[in-house]
């Protein structure tokens, strides 16, 4: 029997609850360093730029000369590597700009005759002059411990000089794959009672996609034995993740053996579908039992696998916005469960998979995404505005 | 002097007008296969499930022999492997359905003693059986051609036993960085007027994470011979990044070597930052000449470079919701031009970075996304939603 079917806010606040971020961390290169998420606070050692630079090209003067020039009255400068009165140096967006000068003039305001360079138009003081820190002034905290990394922040790293940063190390995720009905991809047909395992290789991509280290190991039979030897193997992990066996039928030997190893924190959860998923810990690892079945392992990975992750990798949250649309027919659901119906969407419609059963990974393949329906209501009416989950 | 300053939209479709998406292929065992985009559609060549399998733990019977079996008044059947009216078989999630049976009492409705099991729940034939092909029919198309692979379409292919499949190749970009200025990182101090090339690091991660495979060429100095062979060396790409020495100044050889190559089709363009950005065709290849200045470059590759990799990928549209948000204060624009102001989020506002010209590249760091504000507008003021677009 389940232990008491828990709530699925309940039970994800007390699983996650229960264990901490990991704080090891990694030295790398910056160009590895995409999404990862740094560990440190970047302080600049150096200013940038390091030196007056010009924003454009043209000539750099001092500002003072250029006082009254017009498009018809133009004052003339002399070239001149030395900056005076009078005389101006040529320069080029990004070149230095000489001492002496404190403005440019940009190309498209003068003309050059021989070494005599026409000024129409007036500059002021730093007029396309780039000052010295005026990107990143030395001593700044330019980026915060703790912000995932894009190409973006990367650049402005490498811009300081900065060669490797310290980044929180990757969660890594043993998947366990359990039923006696598996058997490896890429085996044998499978006879009658049979199937491919496909399950442990579907989280081992999201795992890898939601940046964690999967850890994809054989196919254990449902033995109590194996899968407590299975467990105890991969336990060096920071998180377990076991597919299949999580039931209370005669071959569900999953939970006790958690139950036996550490503590079994929840059996049965009020998610539709996914109600045998159990969660625990050993060793203060956490453990999530996903349910065989296809559509509920997936639902179960969702809600509790990917957050725990997350939580374990110190991944703070996307801003991305919530999609929605408009359903283009009622969807009913499980009252007392978190119901996870999978639809379609069409020309911003949402369209509901009719579909049975937690079976049918089919329906979770044709889908975009997911309604969510509370626990409270029976759910939405066809037109009713709902927000979709996307399937990543 | 700049071609005639064109449009964005208008640069932007006379640009991904000029080349067709790639038609090459690459055969990739399943489990590579995550975020590629296939180039075949995939047929069913079995029924899955491929036996009539039980959806519950209990017993197997001929439905039939339930009739008016309730909680207070079971009926008896004896446990036998051979299924005939008045026997039962146990059966697990998952397990073979044996001949004869048409149904399964599932094992809470059921109360078992020696070798025989009360029934305490009327079943109708077929309850608790999922029948072959229920999640998928042998001939039926599970996936189209087109369509960017998850890790859950990746289990349903491998559920059918399939090993490889055919994606599209992923577009092969080079990049090229210009500038005499540019110095390699993590090479010596850069002196006045010198620095670290970053613009070429960061290309090279954002066309990775947009699904191309980068190749960063060595720095060119700004020569026009020099650009011209770095352009030969690298034509075996499929798309052709050059990041500097865009502009008209005494410097900027890039897009006349395009010209002299192939097809300048753009230089200017009415985008802010990001006017010097060229745009031109080398042997078929699109090139995308991006201003040095680095908020500049990120612009123009958004604007341009993405959607031209997309275009040659075969890359389908993402379902994400656009992020709205008010401002917290007025940002202005530059008439005529689509411009880019950077803004950070912060507690569902955009806050806009106060910053001046393209070369702080720190405010793109500091931001989380672009408003981009049309041409034919001065800006939006505070207190307007506005969209966001997020700088991954």
């Amino acid at each position: 029997m389940f232990k008491k079917r828990m709530n699925a806010d309940t039970a994800r606040e007390l699983f996650l609850d229960s264990f901490e971020p990991l704080t090891g961390y990694e030295n790398l290169p910056v160009e590895d360093c995409d999404e990862r998420i740094i560990a440190e606070d970047i302080i600049a050692k150096t200013d940038v730029p390091h030196y007056r630079r010009a924003a454009m090209d043209g000539f750099a003067v001092r500002a003072s000369g250029t006082l009254g020039a017009g498009s018809s009255s133009p004052v003339i400068f002399k070239l001149d590597e030395t900056i005076k009165n009078g005389t101006c140096a040529r320069v080029h967006t990004g070149s230095p700009v000489p001492d002496g000068a404190d403005a440019v003039v940009m190309v498209e305001d003068t003309e050059l005759h021989g070494s005599n360079v026409e000024v129409f138009a007036q500059v002021h003081p730093l007029k396309n002059v780039g000052e010295i820190g005026e990107d990143i002034r030395k001593g700044e905290v330019i980026i915060n411990k703790g912000k995932r990394l894009r190409p973006c922040d990367i650049a402005v790293i490498a811009s300081l000089g900065i060669r490797k940063l310290m980044v929180f190390r990757k969660p890594v995720v043993a998947i366990i794959p359990t039923g006696e009905e598996l058997i490896p991809r890429g085996g044998t047909v499978p006879g009658t009672g049979e199937v491919y395992e496909t399950n442990g290789l579907m989280t081992q991509l999201y795992v890898r996609k939601w940046g964690g280290v999967p850890k994809l190991f054989d196919i254990v039979t449902d033995n109590p034995e194996k899968i407590q030897s299975a467990i105890e193997k991969n336990i060096d992990a920071d998180m377990i993740l076991i597919s299949g066996g999580t039931s209370v039928g005669k071959r569900d030997f999953v939970p006790g053996v958690v139950a036996s190893l550490g503590e079994l924190l929840v059996h049965g959860v009020g998610i539709s579908p996914g109600k045998p998923t159990a969660l625990g810990l050993i060793k203060g690892k956490p453990v999530v039992c996903m349910p065989g079945y296809p559509v509920a392992g997936v639902v179960a990975l969702y809600w509790f696998g990917r957050e725990a992750l997350r939580k374990l990798g110190n991944m703070p949250p996307g801003l991305e916005a919530p999609v929605y649309a408009v359903l283009s027919e009622k969807i009913t659901s499980r009252t007392g469960f978190k119901t996870f119906a999978r639809v379609r969407i069409e020309n911003g419609k949402a369209v509901p998979l009719a579909t049975s059963g937690a079976g049918i990974l089919s329906s979770v393949s044709k889908a975009d995404g997911f309604v969510i329906i509370p626990e409270n209501i029976e759910g939405y009416d066809m037109g009713e505005t709902v927000e979709v989950k996307l399937i990543d």
